[in-house]
């Protein structure tokens, strides 16, 4: 009975794997990136890769969720301006880091080539998050914390919009300073309601 | 001397060929369109193409620039929500036409294959009308019309970044009436800061 050993070392291997997979499209581009790169990175066999995963889209996208995960909830403290700035903190980061920006730059490229990839992270990563945050705002709102105009839903594209528009279309920092300058634009307004 | 005939046959051409570069797009995705299908459907030569247009992302450009033309201008009626509201809405039906749409999807999702594509509809689309909206929105703070905070590079950003997180991320409607809700949400929070 060792189990408990084979479990460690798949968990070994697929921690391995996620992290070349990481490397080697930082290195190489998602475009060059290929599986037999990767196995090569992780020093495994081809196939243990392909038992996991069944292209390097999902490969990166599990990547990408391994790193992203701790960016889901959304804290609670009364406060809904500091709480929402700690998950928009979370995605300017998400989306400045050197190794998965490009790889969310390329997923949502990809969407035409690889609808499967994209829908996962929008279904997986996209989705949760505006739920969460509806949540949060919708509370918000009920408190009296905010007005109830605009709604939820619109807050929500106010606040993410523009973070994706730097990633996909003008490439402009994401650091910080701005997150913090774009957070003050949108929740001075907002409380002037 | 037919000098006159010669510019007219060339420009009858030309317009043939935008008009046939969008509807091969249209109906086969940018992926699949080439010089060739373009060529066929204009019923011109592949050189007639070729001698105005090196590729067929710089000629879908072209054919983007000839429909989107109308939008760079601002009014200046002395209504900055009036006024901004025109070029935003201009915006929408572009993010949301049939044909024009897909296009300029595929050419920022193309960024890394087709860099040159990507910066000149930045540099010609994209940046005129920025540039532009700025200009309009900084005279409405110099006039009182608006708020100094926050100022017009922010106000742009939450005008313009839902629009592309739409095309290019969610893929949810840009109609009408989702462009005055919008409108309406940005600006009312813009006149209490």
């Amino acid at each position: 009975m060792n189990w408990g050993n084979q479990y460690q070392r798949n968990e070994t291997a697929r921690q391995a794997i996620l992290a070349a997979a990481l490397e080697v499209c930082r290195d190489m581009g998602y475009a060059a990136t290929s599986i037999e790169a990767i196995a090569r990175r992780a020093e495994v066999g081809k196939q243990t890769i392909y038992r996991w995963w069944p292209s390097k889209g999902l490969l990166l996208l599990d990547a990408l969720q391994t790193r992203a995960g701790e960016t889901t909830t959304f804290p609670d403290t009364g406060d809904i301006v500091a709480d929402m700035a700690g998950q928009i903190h979370a995605v300017g980061r998400l989306f400045s880091h050197p190794e998965l920006a490009p790889v969310v730059r390329a997923i949502l490229a990809g969407r035409q080539s690889d609808p499967a990839v994209a829908e996962r992270f929008l279904g997986e990563l996209l989705e949760p998050r505006r739920t969460s945050a509806e949540h949060r705002l919708t509370l918000a709102v009920e408190r009296g914390e905010l007005p109830p105009e605009p709604g939820p839903a619109h807050l929500i594209e106010l606040l993410y919009a523009p973070l994706y528009y730097r990633l996909l279309v003008t490439h402009e920092p994401l650091d910080a300073t701005y997150v913090e300058a774009h957070l003050a634009a949108v929740f001075a307004v907002v409380r002037r309601h």
